[in-house]
């Protein structure tokens, strides 16, 4: 049935039929594509597939904030968990599944740990949480069951508690968060706790470790170098409910063809071929709760050429370069914040940062970096201005300040995640819509 | 198969068919069972059931703090799921379950749930948390996915996120820490926000809700007032992964016989009839991983006399009116200090306390209460003297400190739960053990 078993592939007429059967699904069954289908004129019964995928609609993340609801296709009696969003960009949406809908989502991350190497009866610690509502929570604990492995449910502890089950425990795997698994062996350091080899595995999730190139970036070098373990990448859309992982390749994130349909689009909606980078879209495949068809996540990635050494054919995608509308356009270069975070990263005695975006006055961003260090010298801001150079093709207006200061900046309005990136532009962006 | 099916009764011939299978498991399969049974010559083929049970020897807590993983009977390769006790009374204990086992929890929450008037597609908002390797978590999870129901995994979060979510989803019932209901729906009074009604059903876990008569005791009473929801409490111990739950008939906690076998014992580990207060001794019936034979949970309650109204004639357990090692002998009367918290809690003015016991020259137990108040008067502390004098027979000594003294108190060494009873008497008592 799926790409996994026996190595095979999914055969593009399989693909093209699930496509079919979620494009029917939505608009028979989910009040919101049913009345937004009938508006346009669209008739769901002559969708052919992929090619006729342009003609519909993209799906906004606004869609679902004004008519949430609208989008359980399923009966309420048939909801078996609600999940949501985190509510990083906007308030949190609501997504109800059903019973085959956790099936799918476990049997998504069981390929997941299976591409890592793990089995039965691997202990896998758990360093990110169950509650929250948290769909990635449930994924990886499911997904375990469904491997066979043990679960350790430790979900955010202090440094010490995780050391303290990792030592007694020994995971085979765990799963975390890099920048805390970062945290926790600078910890472990100052305790006179050994941390390399501790865990041969980690699935990291939460933040972009890899470049373009498919290499670590400083943050996934830290964590290799830090825990001596082996990192796979995973990226996952609580709205698609559905997560791309790593191989032992490491040559990009591996879609499950059964479970949701890639496109990448342009900012005018337009698919874009293997090596554009644009927006990710997302079609899901045999949800019954809350299917989606185009959803626009806002995510910037493109989509792998060829073929990936482990054997697997499957769609890949590549790490997620940025957020849609955080895109810089300093004096004609294109570039996105974790690309200047990346680059931050690399020069030694930066210990935080803000990233500002601001209008000039040609039309063009400004970008003002505020960097907390120790360092007062001119070697480091010399440093500073060449590395940002290499990224920006301009240097960006640098401050330098103590570290509190920053993070006191980083924690304003007692944010839930850290303020890296400030946009102060002058908002000229739709949010999206249909093309 | 069980004593729910067809509201039938389980015949004692499959309990104790059960109780045989699981005391030969234990000692064909849990190297330390096997030890042990050897050391003492006892020949687990020759075990009978119900009437052979005194002559095995009691498990503690000592037991599994020193051997914890002399209790694994199921191959590594076979866990599923490792769980730990919170570690309030010593170090945590570590449970390794089989994917049997994760099943036996689900149907024991399930039932629970099904009790209190639960079903298909109904929303139960979790407040207790799924991390930390706790194995209650788990269960009510698993249980609500076997009833059917939709599981809102919120977990420990401000009582604002947690009213948003109430009002926002609407779930049939809330599983939480009773004294967590006040405390929110002490937070919604002051942001004006009304809860009654909000809530039709809480499961009430972590805290005795009920007195021996099965009324509700203050703190019960403080959240059906608040809230005006029917509550029923629950009382789970992680060792024998078990919990008894209350019907709608509120009439004591009933035992599921096909999961666990329960005896109450005096101080010399001798059975109990119905009705007498002793230490809650359980033997679980179809546990894989880290089954227990007599194992001496500490906690004192009683077997409930007669049957429930509800026309289930399994056993039933009263509430925990104490922990064994806390039993308070004050001038020839025995008391444990929930029934001094409970009355503590019914005096107005009473913001928050600390129990103290003291061993006295003649041998019985002095106790000194602190108690946070603002209130100053003589009419105050005339009613906590004869509140008090009514539990215990005699007056214990009282001081009346400020509410934050008291906490400070409570506080005190980083306590994970606060301390509100502090033993300082001369250890006389023996762990418990063999008889």
């Amino acid at each position: 049935m799926s790409e996994e078993s026996g190595g095979g592939v999914s055969p593009p007429g399989d693909h093209n039929e699930l496509l079919r059967a979620a494009v029917r699904y939505a608009a028979a069954a989910s009040p919101f594509y049913r009345e937004r289908f009938a508006r346009l004129g669209i008739d769901a019964a002559a969708f052919r597939g992929v090619e006729d995928l342009p003609g519909l609609p993209l799906t906004t993340r606004g869609d679902i904030e004004r008519s949430n609801w609208d989008f359980l296709a399923a009966g309420r009696r048939a909801v078996r968990e609600i999940v949501s969003t985190t509510g990083t960009t906007g308030e949190p949406l609501f997504f109800a599944m059903t019973a085959a809908d956790i099936e799918r989502l476990a049997e998504n991350e069981r390929r997941s740990f299976e591409r890592m190497g793990l089995g039965e009866g691997d202990v896998v610690h758990l360093a990110v949480t169950m509650d929250s509502l948290f769909i990635a929570g449930l994924a990886y604990h499911s997904g375990l069951a469904r491997l066979g492995a043990a679960a350790v449910r430790c979900g955010p502890k202090s440094p010490l508690r995780h050391l303290e089950l990792l030592r007694s425990l020994r995971p085979a795997a765990v799963v975390a968060v890099p920048s805390f698994l970062v945290h926790m062996a600078s910890e472990a350091r100052r305790l006179g706790i050994a941390v390399e080899g501790l865990v041969p595995k980690a699935l990291l999730i939460g933040e972009t470790v890899r470049n373009e190139d498919f290499g670590s970036n400083r943050l996934g070098v830290l964590v290799e170098e830090a825990w001596g373990c082996e990192t796979f990448s995973t990226y996952g859309i609580t709205e698609a409910q559905t997560a791309f992982t790593e191989c032992a390749e490491h040559r990009g994130f591996h879609a499950h063809p059964d479970f949701v349909h890639v496109e990448v689009v342009d900012d005018e909606g337009r698919v874009l071929g293997p090596g554009e980078p644009g927006e990710l879209v997302l079609t899901t495949l045999g949800v019954e709760g809350m299917p989606l068809v185009r959803y626009r996540t806002g995510d910037m990635s493109f989509i792998v050429e060829g073929h990936c050494p482990c054997g697997n054919r499957a769609l890949r995608i590549g790490p997620v370069i940025g957020r849609r509308g955080q895109k810089l356009k300093v004096k004609g270069t294109t570039v996105y914040p974790p690309a200047l975070e990346n680059a931050l990263l690399r020069v030694s005695g930066v210990v935080n940062f803000q990233i500002e975006a601001r209008s000039a006055a040609d039309g063009s961003d400004r970008v003002l970096v505020r960097v907390g260090s120790e360092r007062k010298d001119y070697a480091f801001a010399d440093e500073l201005r060449s590395t940002l150079r290499a990224v920006l093709r301009v240097t960006p207006d640098i401050v330098i300040m103590s570290p509190p200061e920053v993070e006191a900046l980083l924690c304003l309005d007692g944010r839930r995640k850290k303020a890296t990136f400030v946009d102060k532009r002058e908002k000229k962006r739709p949010e999206g819509g249909t093309p």
